[in-house]
């Protein structure tokens, strides 16, 4: 390209409101209000029914008030709010993200998509009248897993897919789900009251930072989800033999790591070419002695992709392929699959409510530059929403692709541009332009 | 080759005589016998002042004094014997293994060469009057360093190398060295006392399993040791980035596992191709989430070849190829030298000794079926003998090459043939045919 050539018009935003950028100004500051309330000195983590959580539930509670909702806490823990429509009673559009955090935290991962929607309601109040929904915020206790394992776990509750099984699980210090429930003051057999039916819900909508770098790469603020990727999490095991280091030449060698380690690379190598993510998080070699020939080395597998279908022939060829390389070296692979989440696939109505919103901040109205759309490579509560009713959502731009993590950042104007985009989905998907 | 084609004679020992065959059969009893003497109900496993090393110590007095010699258990905990020569007071030809195992050892590694040595002397006594020589048998105490981490402990102290910060070293327990000392009965601060000056010593004899596959691979029972190779041992971090599995698309990675995990096939490739020996026994991967591309990855890398010069020129390559790669991935490589042992050349007058000791036997006593030689990939008290004296070393074929494992095994036939073959061995290094 020539330093004179025409360069293409950015689809950036059109210009937005003060009263917009003075929102998203107040949900950056309650963003970084809501960060100082954490179990770290030096960080930031809030778990499901802890004290921090209790805090951020007070914090919601009051937002959604403000907002001119009637506000609850429900069975499983989750901060509610409610703005009835035309009239009472009617099914609701719920509005939700999450509000507890991994460990070391960013500020953005859930909270903001919660704040979003508190805001969308504020902005919507004095048009309940004709709205033929209710809108619901919902503030999800969890959705991240971290103190419990099990993930999704307050819009497990919303809808009606609790195990009650989890009441067993325990926490790191070896407190059971059963018991932090009694101590947070809920109790574990009116679980099923937080569920929502088929018949009170209208639909769901969130808005989520991206949690990835597509959206900064394409310069857009905001994007369409197609579907969620389903991921399929197993562990893979390399059986050889140990043997004594020194003493053992490579032809009597059985050496379970260089399986592994020619798996990893095979791993990365299918998934990148049949556009899969797979990555292996964990290893560990035994028994792991500097001078010992590893016998068996177990190793984590986490496999995602647009499709079911897709990520599971990519399954197929890389076991195909790591079971022949093992067979070569004569080491064997045992697979066990410890995780299995289908793909979602979003509504296609509530996908058109989402680009009406996009285009309505003006990313996406021109003709080739229709609101970029993309897959979610993580998981969200929509996953789990989907199971009860149709799902949407609104990806905002985060840098550099970084979550998971305290360098999480957005800025004011993709906030402000989410905040109309939000507003003008949510009365798209009630019907209402 | 046909059917009916000339079989080559198998290398294998003449007529080995009643005498010999039976002592051999008491030999393989004590190690039976002994090996009960273990730390462990169910496996072997004697550690350093321990007291299963006291009742080894017993037993090999026992058995020095039956044979002849003058017994004293040393400041170190080593068991000593000796067997004056032609006049008392004579610079004294060592032969001498180790008592001590690593955890669920098998009965040989060590202690076979133990009982040799004191069954040569017990064969010598009566012709000690010929003798230009002193005969002293030790039974070290620590060879493989399993309680406290240091190794050839007994042997170091033996030698004069012992060094003062290992009294420092605590056992899984937290028990220093210098307290296991005091309770085991022994004075730190007289470790001196074992050293052996250099005017006090004639060379260094010692036995041992092979541990390795070589000689059983060439159907020959015994070898002569031409050289122990010198281990180097390192720590090898690879720097990247954690990120998230689900956000981070291929190109946006810094996996530090895959460059890890080309290291470990790198490594391998280039030490087979170059004739040594590169085992990677640990590695871990951090922070380790199942849904985290690990940021980092720590891994060993015990690296051992005939000579110090193959060893570092094929470390060099080595990592000169991890690094290029690396760069390749955006990632970084540190690498910390945690071990170095020179590798020790045998002398050649000692070579020549365990030469004769093997062809009296028969065993390459044929023109083209000189004994054969071998380096030894594993270490050995040797190591720490030659800094004080000449060393030689005669090895006995195991079974497939497996030691430091229950299976360990030897046949009588081969202990009997080690057994005429050292005394003769001896007798060459005394200089008497």
């Amino acid at each position: 390209m020539t330093a004179d050539a025409a360069t293409p018009a950015s689809p950036t935003t059109p210009a937005l409101s003060a009263a917009t950028l003075e929102a998203a100004a107040r949900i950056m500051a309650d963003c970084d209000r809501l960060a100082a309330i954490s179990a770290l000195e030096d960080g930031i983590e809030r778990t499901y029914l802890t004290p921090e959580h209790a805090a951020h539930n007070q914090v919601a509670a009051e937002l959604m008030t403000a907002a001119g909702m009637r506000t609850w806490q429900d069975a499983a823990g989750n901060q509610r709010g409610r703005l009835e429509g035309s009239r009472p009673g009617l099914p609701a559009l719920v509005l939700a993200s999450h509000l507890d955090t991994v460990p070391d935290a960013g500020r953005y991962d859930g909270i903001l998509g919660v704040l979003l929607a508190i805001e969308t309601v504020a902005r919507l109040k004095d048009r309940a009248s004709e709205l033929p929904v209710a809108l619901e915020v919902v503030a999800f206790a969890d959705e991240e897993g971290t103190r419990f394992g099990a993930t999704l776990l307050g819009s497990r509750a919303l809808a009606g897919t609790w195990e009650q099984d989890w009441f067993a699980l325990e926490d790191k210090d070896g407190i059971t789900m059963a018991e932090a429930f009694t101590r947070f003051g809920l109790d574990p057999a009116r679980i099923a009251d937080a569920a929502l039916g088929p018949d009170e819900v209208a639909g769901y909508l969130e808005v989520h930072i991206e949690q990835g770098p597509y959206l900064e790469a394409a310069d857009r603020p905001l994007g369409v989800v197609t579907s969620i990727a389903g991921a399929r999490r197993f562990t893979l095991t390399v059986l050889g033999e140990a043997r004594h280091a020194g003493g053992t030449p490579y032809d009597r060698r059985r050496d379970a790591l260089i399986g592994a380690s020619r798996a990893v690379l095979d791993i990365e190598q299918i998934a990148r070419e049949r556009g899969a993510i797979a990555t292996v998080g964990r290893v560990q070699a035994y028994p792991g002695g500097v001078n010992v020939v590893p016998g068996h080395v177990e190793m984590s597998l986490d496999l995602r992709a647009e499709t079911d279908e897709l990520r599971d022939a990519v399954l197929e060829e890389t076991l195909g392929t790591i079971r022949g390389f093992c067979t070569e070296r004569g080491l064997t692979l045992e697979v066990e699959q410890i995780h299995e989440a289908s793909a979602v696939r979003c509504a296609p109505h509530l996908m058109d409510a989402v680009r009406t919103g996009i285009r309505s901040v003006g990313d996406g109205a021109g003709g080739d530059d229709a609101p970029l759309e993309l897959f979610s490579r993580a998981g969200h509560d929509a996953m789990a929403m989907a199971a009860l009713t149709d799902i949407g959502m609104l990806f905002v731009r985060c840098a550099d692709g970084i979550s998971h993590h305290p360098d999480e950042a957005v800025t004011t104007e993709d906030v402000a541009a989410a905040l109309d985009a939000f507003e003008a989905a949510t009365l798209a998907a009630a019907g209402i332009r």
